[in-house]
C-alpha cells in the first residue's frame, strides 16, 4: 500500500483526491491546502487526515509519495520539499510559470533519483496514444505535419486569468507537449505564435488572449499547427491529426454516447462532445496515475519528467517572444 | 444517333425525357401521354413533337427504341406493341400489377428478339452496385443476411394510392428486385409480410398499408430483412446492408453537401438525406437509360430483363398472401 | 457497508466479483460454486471466503444480498433460498430456460418483499439509455418501427451450446427485453422467428441456430425486427433504431479509441468495434449493479424484475413455436 | 446560343472543353493552342474548328466569349485581346505570376465594360459555399477561426513545377482566394509562411516547396490556417473549417459512394476520397461555368473578379516575402 498526501484541494485536487481514493492499492494519508476547509472537506470525502503544514504532509515517515495539485507558484518549493524527503513526486503542470525557478528547481534536485513525474495527462489518453504509436511505428510512413485543434468550452474568470501565466503558458503549454510526445527524439526548434482578443472582456483585462494560432518546426523540418480559443460552444475540441508519407490519422472528439439523431433539420446528429478536461481525459488521469504508481513500484522513471515539463516552459515562452516581435523564434533548450 | 419516343409525360415521363435530352447520341422524337397537353408541355421542352396516338408514336421508322413511363395498365400493352415493332423497349416498374397480364405480355414476345430493359433503377446505383460487387467478389466472404432499409419521405396522395397497386407491388418491389440482385444466382424462396397501418389515413381508405416489415429467405439460407415506410421525416431513406462469414458492407444514406456542423446542441449534424428518389438515383437514372443505349448499339442483352420485373411482382404477390395467412409463404417462379 | 454472496464462479461470476470489490460501499463475503477450485480462486483474488454450501453461503446473517451467476438451472432455486432468507436478489438471465419452473419460483416467492433484480445488462447501457428516453419523450413522435442488430464476435464450443437453452433463449432473449424496455407500457402481442445454420457445425451438432431474424409486433402495431449472428469477424455488433413520426435515433457501435486512419485504401477507418459483451457493456454491467445497490439501501424494487425475465423468456418460447410452425404466434403472458 | 473560342487544349483546356459542349445554349465554336495537335484533337472531339492564332480565335464576330485555360504566361495577352474585341472573358488562374504584368492588364482594359470571370472553382463548390454562408448568416455566430487544408494526391512533374511559379502562387493561391470568398468584406491584412522541402526531389530542384503552412490575419482579427502538401495518398484532401462564437461548420472530404466496410481490421472505412481536382470539383467546375453563361446572358458581373485574382496573387507575393524574412507581413492591395 503506498501512502500520499495531497498538496492543493481546489478544483484539479478534488479530482485527484478521487482518483487516488478509488486506487485499490494507495491510500490518501494526508491533504495539504492553505485554505484549510478546502482542505478539510476533500480530506473527510476521501478518509484521509488534513496536515496543517506543508511539512506536516511530506516530511513524514507515514507516507511514500505527494501529489501536487496547488497553486502553481509552489509548485517548484513543494517539489524540491518532496524529493529532499525521499518522497516519489507528482507534480501538476507548470512546472512555474518562471523559467529561472523552474531552472532553480532543476538544479536542487538533479542528484536526488526519485519518481518525479510532471501532469501532462493527455499523453495517457489512449485516442492520442495511438496517434503517437502510428508515427512511431511510422503506419503513417514519415511523419510530415501535425494539426492540433485544442479549444475551451468557456473562457474561465478574471482571477483564474490573473494567476495563471498567460494563455501559451497555462493553455498550449499541454499542445506543446503533446507535439513534443509525438515528435519523439526530434526537437522543437522554430516556433511562430500569434494570439488575439476576439471576444472575451475578462482576458482583454487581464492583459491575456482568447484565441490564438500558431506554427512550429521540429529539427527534421516537421511542420506543427496549433490553434486554440477559450471557447467552443460546442463543448471540449481535442482533435490530433498526424499526416505522413504514407497516409493519416485523427484522433477525433469523443461524444458521451454512440448515439445519432435525424430530424428533419440534420442527419446523424450526435451529442454534443464531452464537456471539459474532466470529463474527456478521465481515462488519461487515471491512467497516469496508475503509471505513477507503477513507476513507484517498479522504481522506475516515468515517461513524463521534469524536463518535459520544462522543454514546454520554454517553447511557450518563445511563443510571447515570437508574437510580440511578430517573427519566427528559433528555440534553444540549454 | 438513336431516336426515342416517349410514352407517357407524367413527373417520372418528365424526368425521363430530360435524361434522353442530356444523352449526346439520343434523340428525343416524339412525346405521347393521354393527357394532350402533358405531351405538349414535355415536348416542348424537349424539341419533340407529340405523338397523336400510341400507334403514332410507336409504329414509325422514324424511331429506334420506347421509353415507357405512362400508367401501369398501359406497360403491357405499349411492350408488345413497341416489341412486334421490332423497336428496343425501356419500361418503368412495375410490368403489371396483374401477373395474368404479365404471362401473356411474356407469351406475346417471347420469340421476338430486342432489347428489353424493366426501369430497377437502384442496380445502377454506384453505392448499392458496391455492395453487391462486395458479395460477388466475397468481400464479405459467403452472404449470410441482407437488410435493406426503404423509406420514403412523405405520404403520396389518395389518387396515387388507389392507382398504385399496393405498397408491396408499388413500393417493396424495389427492395425485392435489389434483393435479388445482390442474391445473383440464389433465388428468394420464402417470404414472411408484415404490413401495418400506423398514421396514414389516405392508407387506411385505399386499403393499403403505410408501415412494413419483410423476412425472406434465399435458396442458399440466407435471411433478408425489409423495412418500409411512407413516411420518414429525414428524406428519403436508402440503406443496403450485407453481412457475411468475413464482414459487413452498408451502402449509406447520403447527404447533398459533405458539410457538417457542430452547435450547442449537436456534433457532426449532416443535412438531412437527399428528399426522395429524383435527387437520391440522379445517378443512377442516368446510367440506367446509358446502359440500355449500350445495349441498343451493341445488341446486348440488358440487365434488368422482363424476368426480373416478373419475378419481383411474383414475391409481392407471395408477400400479400403471407400478410394474409400470417405465415410464411413458398414462392415458386414458373 | 453491504456484504454479498456470490453464487457462481465462473467467466461471469468473476466479472461480476470484480464488480462488487471495486464498489466503496459492497464487500465480498462468500463465493459459492459446485467446482471449488473456481470458487477459491476468485475468492482469494477479491478477499473473501468461499462457502461450501449454497445454505452456507446464503442462509447467514453476515450477508444482505446474493447475486447469482451460477449454471442457469441452479437459479429459481437459489432465487428461492435468497428470497427465503430475506436477502436481496440479483440473478443473471435467464432466470430459468423452463417456463414451469420459472412460474414455480414465482408462486414460492410471490409474497416475499425484497428487492430482486434480473441481469438484463443492456437496458443500464448510456446509448441504449438514450434511445429508450427519446421513444418516452417523444422526441421521435410516436414509434412506429424498432430495429435492433445484435452479433456475436464468434460461436461459443459445443459444450457452452448444449447447455445455453438456444439461440432465442440464450441470445435473443436479451433483444427481447431490450424491446420490452423501449416499448414500456406497450407489450409485445405476436412474434413471427426465422432460424438459420449457415456456418457453426456446433451448432448443428447442438440442433441450434447461428443465423437468426425476427419480426415482432406489439398491441399498438409497433414493428419490431431483430437479427442475429453467432459471428460478426469485425467484433460485437450492437446496434438499435428507433424510428418515428418525428425522426429516428439509432444507438450504434462502439470503438476503444477515437482514431480515423486514411490510407490508400480507405477513408476514415476506424478500429474495429469493441470485441464483446464484457468490453462493450463494462458501464451497463456496473451501472446495473450500482442500480441494485441503491435499491437495497433505499428499499427500492429494481428496474429490471422478474416478470421481467419472465416475459422475456415467454416471448422466446413463442418465437421456437413461430419457427417451427412457420407461421405468427400470438404471445400471452398469463 | 453562345459561342466560344477556347485558349488552350492540355488537361484543363480538355475539361474545359467538355463542360462547354455538355452546356445547351453554348457552342464551343474555335480551339486554339500552340501546340496544333492538341488543338485538333480537342476540336475535333467536342465538333469544333481550330484557329490558328490568337486573332482568329478571338478577333471574330461568330464568338461572344473566350475561355482562356492556356498557359500562365499568355493570360494576360488573351484578357485583353478579349477584352478589347468587346468578348465575355473567363481566365484560369492565376492572372499571371507577375504581379506587374497583372497591372498593366488591369489598367489596359480598366474602362472595358465586359464580363469577366477569374477561375477560382472552388468557390463554386457546393460545400465550401454552405461554409460561406454559414459565416454570412452567422449561423456561427461571429467568425475567429478559419482552418483550410488543401492537399494534392500526388507531386507534379518537374517540367510543371518550372512552369508553376512556384507552390504559393501555383496551389495555395486557391486557399487564399477562398479564404478571400469566406471573409467577405473583411480583408486580410497580415501573412506569416512555412514553406518546407520534406520528400519531392523535383520540388527541391525547381527550388519549390512540397509542404506548407501559412497562418494569416483579417483586419477584423480572424484568425486564418491554411496547410498545403503536394502528396496525400489518401486522395486529394480539401477540407474548410470556420470556428465562431456559435458553433463550428466543417465543409469535409468525398468519398465516391456511400459505402462503409467492416472487417476484422476496421470499422466504417470508405472509399478513399475523389482523387483529384477533376473529380472533386466536377459540379464546382460545371456551375461555374453556368454563373459565367449567365453573366453573359444577363449582362452580370460574374461573382469572382479580377480584382479577386490579383488580391490573391498579392497575398502569394507576400507569403513568398514572410517565408524568405522570417516574418510577418503587412498586407497592401493598392
Amino acid at each position: 500500500m503506498i501512502n500520499i498526501s495531497l498538496m492543493g484541494a481546489g478544483r484539479i485536487g478534488k479530482m485527484h483526491a478521487e482518483i487516488i481514493s478509488a486506487h485499490s492499492n494507495v491510500n490518501l494519508k494526508y491533504v495539504y491546502d492553505i485554505n484549510k476547509d478546502s482542505a478539510l472537506q476533500v480530506a473527510e470525502q476521501n478518509k484521509a487526515k488534513i496536515a496543517n503544514s506543508p511539512e506536516e504532509a511530506i516530511n513524514t515517515d507515514k507516507i511514500d509519495a505527494i501529489l501536487i495539485a496547488s497553486a502553481t507558484p509552489t509548485h517548484t518549493q513543494f517539489i524540491t520539499m518532496g524529493a529532499k524527503a525521499g518522497k516519489a513526486v507528482f507534480c501538476e503542470k507548470p512546472i512555474d510559470l518562471d523559467i529561472n525557478k523552474v531552472n532553480e528547481c532543476m538544479a536542487a534536485i538533479k542528484d536526488i533519483d526519485i519518481p518525479l513525474q510532471i501532469g501532462f495527462n493527455r499523453r495517457f489518453d489512449n485516442s492520442h496514444a495511438k496517434v503517437q504509436q502510428a508515427r512511431l511505428k511510422k503506419e503513417i510512413g514519415e511523419l510530415e505535419m501535425l494539426i492540433i485543434t485544442s479549444r475551451d468550452p468557456e473562457p474561465p474568470g478574471l482571477e483564474y486569468l490573473n494567476a495563471a501565466g498567460g494563455f501559451f503558458r497555462d493553455t498550449t503549454i499541454h499542445d506543446f507537449d503533446l507535439s513534443r510526445f509525438i515528435l519523439g527524439e526530434d526537437p522543437i526548434v522554430q516556433v511562430s505564435a500569434f494570439g488575439d482578443n476576439l471576444f472575451d472582456e475578462n482576458a482583454k483585462q487581464a492583459g491575456d488572449f482568447d484565441t490564438a494560432m500558431f506554427v512550429l518546426k521540429s529539427k527534421a523540418g516537421v511542420l506543427i499547427h496549433i490553434n486554440n480559443s477559450r471557447r467552443a460552444v460546442y463543448g471540449y475540441d481535442q482533435r490530433v491529426e498526424v499526416f505522413g508519407s504514407k497516409g493519416m490519422v485523427i484522433s477525433n472528439n469523443q461524444t458521451p454516447t454512440s448515439i445519432e439523431s435525424f430530424t428533419e433539420t440534420s442527419t446523424s446528429s450526435k451529442q454534443p462532445v464531452l464537456h471539459f478536461f474532466i470529463e474527456r481525459y478521465a481515462q488519461a488521469y487515471k491512467d497516469q496515475f496508475n503509471h505513477f504508481i507503477e513507476c513507484i513500484n517498479n522504481n522506475n522513471k516515468p515517461k513524463v519528467t521534469f524536463e518535459d515539463g520544462r522543454s514546454a516552459l520554454i517553447i511557450a515562452n518563445a511563443a510571447y517572444e515570437s508574437h510580440k516581435q511578430k517573427k519566427t523564434i528559433e528555440i534553444t533548450y540549454e
